[in-house]
């Protein structure tokens, strides 16, 4: 047994109490994956019944990475000396010795699929599955999926920043999905000390080419944009347009087309994280050239992104005035979900408790 | 508005009141050209009339680097919201909201181009424009040059003491321009707490291949080298030789021919600085073959000279005792350049001061 | 002349008073041989009569490495300024002065030639030519052997681990030399407070593909598997199999086969060391395609232990939690050589010496 986390709790910027997005189902194939997260090395393998299991990447004889040993059945054996641990973390058999000491087990992590996306419980308590973002879209036959990953060179806070402030489309995404309206239509926001999110509606504009083209629309359409960050590193997007005095403001989008989207980061390092997307429309169900090309265009604009966010990660590390950043009202989105995070670590409160790391 | 840079004066190695060389005029076109000067990301740019602009290359706002961002008239505008700044740092838009804080400002730094390079002034202090160096005969119409750039994994103090230090030639360059003779000359020193330079004539001496080409001398020849360090990085080189008897020694240089060289670093990081160099000739004008040569037998000598201060560098990096250095006689006007500089450090006291970093 | 290296004593887990592997002999050829050993930088060179001289690779000027410069007769020049040192440190000229001060002399190291590899003495006091590993079986005409080097990115105790723990052969060597028996066999240890050394026979038992081909076994063989750690960083393997019946564990090998081998460790820095290989073997002696398969075959097994000793390395250094590594009884063994090497370095008292460094 040691002592738990918490001596480490005052510089990290992530709630480990959370449920956080570790890959896509198919990532976890008959190699183990295994993955840092929340700056801790995991080792993620499927078990006989297909079900995952979630353990800490290193053995606790010579912390040699099980993620480089063999699957046998249900359990993992260690590629040094061939110890075999279970989903459990429990170790099942020391080749070079019959008794098994109580110390010979590493720590398991509650893990679970849903909707094509891999979660892990970071924390010590016990896992609320609710808190899992719903995705249902992802999978919903109504609707035609893209989906794909990127490993960014940030500190994850500055991923969702960039994900919550559609302010930045017009100038990063000057060249692809950026235009100069969006910058200045007025927001709408929502949310409580759980959740943030806003709503911004450009009425009466022409519709952008993909949606003219999708949509078949001949007249100016009223053009939605619905952003709801979900704690603690997702953010889920609906976007949409429908010809005007149709009735999409009041909530009657049948004459329009829509695409769902979510985006969910995942802290790897203090300087690095992951980030997972997926995007689903309501029409061309099935065109498969249209969802390459969407495909491709969403990777060209998140590699714009990568770009920018990874450069103002570089700009902070070599800051030697470090001055403090100033904060603009079209931060205020972000600046809730900051606050919402920072809640969450400061709930967590480890003191006295201990557990098998 | 913030505090003064000074809380790390103590382990900086250059002084900050003084001009520095960013880069040759050519190097800032259409596009900003970003460069780190003296601990300090800095962004160039060419305005309207042609004038440059020198800002800190990081937005108040998120901190990233403006110099991946659009220049609009006189102005530029930060990749990330778009927020525009004046060639003085002055906020003059924030497409999200219509406010502009006044912490709505970054630095700029007054900036020059003389001779075809570009200084920056990196003190708080009037600039004094008295202080960039006279390097006029890189435009003298009666001289034909050329020039080149290198960036140097080392502490621009270590190339400056190569540049300073001949003796180096007989042994970095000896399959390129050195001699074992060099080392032998006596050298004259002159100078005050402000500069210092020497003077090493070589007489009655066979012309190097080069100089017996160039000039068609058919006797032996005197040859001068003169060296002149101009604060805080720049190293003025004349050198050339003339028949023997036909008074050079005394000062008519007329028979001779001769090769006018400046070479300045800036400091970019403690372990890497910037390195520029113009070499000019009086003889041979304008035979571009000739200069095509001359800059490539400079390219590879600089790199000969890169490869051991680079060399340098990680050794003393690496070194467990780090023991105290030994001076040889040698060094006495490295020595001297160094105490210059320091006296210019010690004398920048910026207590109690206060800028906009 | 400076103080001691014992104020970084605390932190390294080396002994110095000790003969270290820097090479095999033909690695110091015409040029000078440059080597991390112990965190110190040196460099090797031949005399004249062939000998090797050993210095540390930084002048004491300006600290550019001598293997840069140019051996000259019995000396080396640094490649900055010209000094000339003699194999034992002392500078023998200074182009660009006169007189030589004292201070102008780098530490030189006893070294030794000795069946093909180069020993270095890092220690302070009088070298004992005893300690050098006895690997005569190298240069025995009887036998024929091949060699090796791999550069491993983990500390050298964790290569060390490695060599002196045969149970990791049936998991790290599974598709290779490992078998799932020998992590099973028992094991007779012996050794005192300065060596420690392993047998492991199994007996009865079918002989390997290679032995069975080299052997022309047709019956089971017993085998044996002697293994002995001499301090610093040398392990002694002695494999074999002859048929059973014939006397091999009584002592009488004379019906068997047997490969003999020694492994050195160097530590360069605290993550990084050198890996030096020999074996030699009593069969098909000049057949230099086995030689070659031979030479292929190790090479291929080496590169798995390196990747899983830097996988370690890497597991160690990001270990968030930092729990103390569980002891199995497969360790015995390496445990007693640490505490070896432990002993040597706490009997190391360098208080109130100094030296020129």
């Amino acid at each position: 047994m040691a002592s738990v986390q918490n001596d480490k709790a005052d510089d990290r910027d992530y709630p480990l109490e959370q449920w956080y997005c570790a890959g896509f189902s198919e990532e976890a194939g008959e190699k183990p994956l295994a993955r840092t997260i929340c700056d801790r090395q995991i080792v993620f393998y499927r078990k006989q019944d297909g079900a995952l299991a979630a353990l800490t990447d290193r053995c606790p004889h010579r912390k040699a990475p099980l993620s480089l040993g063999l699957v046998t059945g249900d359990n993992i054996e260690c590629p040094f000396h061939g110890m075999l641990f279970s989903p459990q973390g429990t170790c099942l058999n020391i080749p070079s010795q019959e008794k098994i000491p109580p110390a010979a087990h590493i720590r398991s992590f509650p893990v679970e699929e849903r909707h094509g996306h891999i979660w892990i419980w970071m924390g010590l308590g016990r896992p609320d599955h609710a808190l899992i973002p719903d995705m249902h879209w992802m999978v919903d036959p109504a609707l035609t999926a893209v989906h794909g990953s990127l490993e960014l060179g940030c500190n994850y806070l500055t991923a969702l920043d960039n994900l919550l402030d559609d302010t930045h489309l017009s100038f990063v995404h000057r060249n692809t999905i950026g235009t100069p309206k969006i910058v200045q239509a007025k927001i709408e926001i929502e949310g409580d000390d759980d959740w943030v999110g806003f709503t911004r509606w450009t009425l009466d504009t022409p519709p952008s080419a993909l949606h003219a083209k999708a949509g078949g629309f001949t007249t100016n359409v009223d053009r939605w944009f619905n952003v709801r960050f979900v704690k603690p590193g997702t953010v889920l997007i609906d976007v949409g347009s429908a010809p005007i005095g149709t009735g999409a403001p009041e909530g009657d989008r049948s004459r329009g087309i829509g695409l769902f989207s979510n985006h969910t980061v995942t802290p790897a390092t203090s300087g690095t994280c992951h980030y997972f997307w997926h995007a689903a429309r309501d029409f061309s169900l099935g065109d498969a050239e249209l969802s390459e090309n969407m495909r491709q265009h969403m990777v060209a604009t998140f590699i714009e992104d990568k770009d920018i966010v990874e450069a103002v990660q570089h700009n902070r590390e070599c800051d030697r005035e470090n001055l403090p950043e100033l904060n603009l009202s079209g931060d205020v989105v972000t600046l809730r979900a900051r606050r919402i995070i920072a809640g969450l670590i400061q709930r967590e409160s480890y003191v006295g408790q201990s557990q098998v790391a």
